[in-house]
């Protein structure tokens, strides 16, 4: 950040009153632009048949991580729910039909700046569609996971978090709710 | 925003390449502006003693909201996790020592563009001290909360949450998560 937004003077780093730590303030009007992290929102549309349990992937057709495989996730939007941002990433990345239950993960990114949410769903059915911003969406038991050409590590956290509880569930226990934080070093 | 914070070019709303919603886009140097939901993240310090529940409130020195009640939180900065920013809220606002436990709540509130988390933790001791942000620092059993001076529905509404697992929790049961959507309707 160089100029105010507000009105196009140059910004200065400076510790606001009553503050304790350094922002962009602009010197002419007095504004200070606060810069704070963002939510990254997706779903785990999981297609559970004869005893087989998949989770539905997209093949990422944009940077970062172009051709690696990603659940279907996306920045949050302004006035909706972090719901509404799971359903809406799921259908414009994957056209996937699915009903939402609980918030399954969050993981903290700090070093990027962000919180990743996802969402355990049921993908009703199989007629999925890559979009835009997706070269192929298919499905995948755990087996069959493409565990080295996950995009992101709170994807593949989230994973076997999923599969991990899957089991626990096959075993009469419920899906828990799991929050972890990921750092520069963590692979996955 | 009026003013490109790159170039200082006037931006204009217009729906860029391969999205589907009105952003700020500066024409001169091609950057697009995105604008994001906020996290507000806090705690619910408890302090148990002699089968007492009581939770610690501070009233707001600032506005919004001045004067009235609110569990310590506050917008979640770059660079620290959702747990790192309910404890420097935390000792910000209450000078409060607490163990964080899990998060015990996330709500949406879609129309002022806010998620919301609260984290139970444990009041460690009563040498609390109201910070700058806040006139009076306190703990209150359920009885003695002022519930009709609660600054915040997503305050109000995690300690109705809150005092109903604390009794499911005394019958042997655990905390659970909880997730709630506000709209502009909702008083708590």
């Amino acid at each position: 950040m160089k100029f105010c937004s507000v009105c196009a003077h140059p910004v200065a780093l400076s510790i606001p009153p009553d503050d304790n730590r350094p922002r962009f303030v602009c010197p002419q009007c007095g504004t200070i632009h606060y810069q704070n992290p963002k939510m990254v929102v997706g779903s785990i549309p999981v297609w559970e048949r004869e005893g087989e349990t998949r989770v539905l992937l997209c093949k990422r057709a944009i940077e970062p991580r172009h051709g690696f495989w990603t659940l279907p996730a996306g920045f949050m939007e302004n006035d909706e729910t972090t719901a509404d941002a799971a359903l809406r990433e799921t259908h414009e990345e994957a056209g996937a039909n699915i009903i939402l239950h609980g918030l399954f993960s969050l993981l903290n990114v700090p070093h990027v700046h962000q919180v990743h949410m996802f969402y355990r769903a049921t993908l009703l059915d199989l007629n999925y569609l890559a979009g835009p911003e997706s070269l192929e969406v298919s499905t995948f038991s755990e087996s069959q996971i493409p565990w080295d050409e996950i995009a992101f590590p709170t994807v593949a956290r989230t994973l076997r978090f999923f599969f991990e509880d899957n089991k626990k569930v096959g075993r009469g226990e419920k899906y828990g709710f799991h929050a972890y934080d990921i750092d520069k070093s963590t692979k996955e």
